[in-house]
């Protein structure tokens, strides 16, 4: 058998229910493997071993009493330290909350422990979920960015520090690290998980996603998750399939059709050498697409957004504290105070006739197939990467997938899957098919 | 018996129920009066008199005929033209619209002709339902503004042209009109009555308005085209119950909170000294109020969501045709242009907590009181007067109406009431009280 902590959560999930190892030496495992490659890889905001140990003896106790509290009882699970926490701090990567205690979990993770989830950590955020580079280390190769900003979360579940994580995405801060860690990530339809809880930069973007190491992976754990939340205009109400049951249904081979998206001149050689391998690989069912204007604007729309909405969140609180933020922030900041307000109400209603165009294209093939990344993680420390492939699908608030599933220059490169909004359990079952066609 | 022209809507519609005039008969009374008075007022943009008095045969023969339409059964009712309307041309106010026949009616005139109403004829509005003022004069005194936008509307049924029309509000383009020509007026909740079909200038901002002779007109009118529009996120559902039936309920006498709001040290002195007025003859039954901030900055909250959605709405088509565009439009554009994205996300994250501040208040009183408008309609034709007593109204999106029971220099002036968003029935219930206990 695998070491625990190499395992998938699926499996660990079953391996715990089998009662072949407990939820306290997984935790065991998952910190050996902390203990041994913190030093290079700093995934951790915050790990207190004593305190993750003591979640995970409860889960045992609970288990022993009787009780299954739900599909992942006993599994860890990393939290991007931009989401709140009851028994630890949330510092958003930010002096600006250094040592904060909010005393509460937000609802994603009340959702997690109520799943029966051991919550073992917050895991490293870049500053305020924003570009400033973090502390944290690509796992493939030290010298290379983890990606950001959910930086600590890709890191540590790409080496098998912890099965499951949590992770924000505004602009491609779930997919891109997912990419660079050789992970399974998804940023799932805007709406499906309740961010009450997460810091907000932009209500019309942030959504909270997820990091595995299968397709199976990400079903658990957003299935965990998935709810209503009536607070938020953006959350979305009818029913919320279980994605898990979605996924596991045998498919037909599925169409996809390739987009390049106007982030395709960026792009290195050798991920778009990578991905058209795939395309080529899969023949006839695979077509290459494009879709008509103002598509060809999306990069635009996104960054006007996502600008303007940063504003309001972060522009009065570095303004009262400059010390404690970025020269990086501050000059973004700078930047997105000088975005015009038309532009900014053009983006927003851009995006219909935008998702009407992809809808139409997605009644004709079941997803989209793109590079989720320039390319493999960039060398050095001056940038989390370029989010310019995961930005446009975030402003679509449709969901997406990637797959680890290429190499580029030895280092890990991802498959981009696009769906529908709210037909993310879909998006799961082309996912797994294709994972498996690529050799998963 | 009064001229059928100078009856209320209310009271046509019953002297046409119990057949003691004809619908043709009411047409050719207010006929007589336009043909009397238009070479003063000026408020119409089409009226074609052998049409609307088909319209009206139409609806006589119908009733002939043993049908009762609804209960607007041959009563006449001038359309803004902003609105669509199937017989006849709608041109915006602008020569970028000039000899404009969509060739259909709006969703809420096509309810109006549902509900029996007789289409007389479009009304003039401003140049693209904006600043730049119209050729139409106040009926109380040619030399003053009738207001704006929606000039022709009121000033139609301030002069006894028409008993009904429909106006728009973005700013204060329904209510102050109502007080400048001395009419009863209702800017409803925002999301009340359909808006498919008319001008679009700023989907946060654009509500469809009624004029008429009471309260209990306004009602009759509001209540004939209130609907749930499913492909408009500002419209409401849930039950819309008889904005007639509600208004018309016994009430003792309401609370009224009296806010001069952060307009009031630009209101006229005449202007201040009537409201007052009204504060004391209410006695204990009205309280001045203030609310917390951001309330003191309201004013530049509306102003910076309607120039900002004014961009995308009115750019592109002025840019490409600046010959059919006023100097004060396309001035007003290049300022619009200027507002910073921040400030525009700002102002509208702010509606939440103020309209929370407002609910507060009115859980204690029944209605607001405040001034419609900075004084009387100004003498002259250089603006349209201000509209900084509305706007703040209308960012909240909450129902307002103006009763003319005020006289400052021999023009009229209103007195506005402001209810909770949705509770319009509660708010025409407090205006009929509070105009009957004004001499109405």
């Amino acid at each position: 058998m695998a070491k625990l902590n190499e395992l998938t959560a699926s499996a660990a999930a079953r391996v715990l229910a089998a009662g072949e190892a407990s939820a306290e030496e997984l935790m065991l495992s998952c910190l050996d493997r902390v203990a041994e490659r913190d030093e290079t890889v700093r995934a951790w905001a915050f790990l207190d071993p004593e305190l993750a140990l003591a979640n995970a003896r409860a889960a045992d106790a609970s288990r022993a009493a009787g009780y299954t509290l739900g599909p992942l009882h006993g599994v860890p699970v990393g939290i991007k330290d931009v989401i709140e926490t009851a028994d630890m701090p949330t510092e958003n990567g930010s002096d600006l909350f250094r040592g904060q205690r909010t005393g509460r979990d937000a609802d994603c993770v009340a959702r997690l422990r109520n799943a029966g989830a051991v919550i073992m950590g917050k895991t490293v955020t870049t500053e305020l979920a924003n570009q400033t580079p973090s502390k944290t280390r690509n796992p493939h190769n030290p010298e290379h960015s983890p990606g950001g900003s959910s930086a600590g979360s890709g890191a540590a579940v790409g080496d098998f520090q912890v099965p499951l994580a949590l992770g924000t995405q505004t602009g491609g801060s779930v997919i891109r690290p997912g990419s660079f860690n050789g992970i399974h990530a998804m940023k799932p339809s805007l709406g499906l998980i309740p961010r009450e809880g997460v810091l907000m930069q932009s209500h019309t973007l942030d959504t909270v996603g997820v990091y595995g190491r299968s397709v199976e992976d990400l079903a658990l754990i957003a299935d965990s998750m998935a709810a209503f939340d009536a607070t938020d205009a953006f959350s979305f109400g009818g029913r919320r399939s279980s994605l898990g049951a979605d996924m596991a249904l045998e498919t037909p081979a599925p169409r996809f059709a390739f987009l390049e998206t106007p982030a395709w001149p960026q792009a290195d050689d050798g991920a778009q050498k990578a991905i058209e391998g795939v395309v080529d690989g899969l023949g006839a069912g695979c077509v290459r697409e494009s879709l008509p204007s103002p598509f060809d604007r999306i990069l635009d729309f996104h960054a006007a957004v996502m600008a303007a909405e940063m504003v309001p969140y972060y522009g009065g609180m570095i303004d009262a504290s400059p010390e404690k933020a970025s020269e990086m922030i501050k000059a973004r900041l700078a930047e997105a105070r000088k975005v015009a307000a038309g532009d900014y109400v053009e983006a927003v209603l851009a995006r219909g006739p935008i998702n009407d165009s992809l809808s139409l294209l997605l009644d004709r093939y079941d997803a989209v197939l793109c590079l989720p990344a320039t390319g493999p993680a960039p060398h050095g420390f001056a940038t989390t990467g370029s989010a310019i492939f995961n930005g446009l699908w975030t402003y679509l608030g449709v969901p997406c997938v990637t797959l680890p599933r290429l190499s580029v220059e030895g280092l890990p490169l991802g498959v981009q899957l696009v769906g529908k909004p709210g037909e993310d359990g879909k998006l799961l079952r082309v996912a797994r098919w294709l994972d498996r066609e690529l050799g998963g």
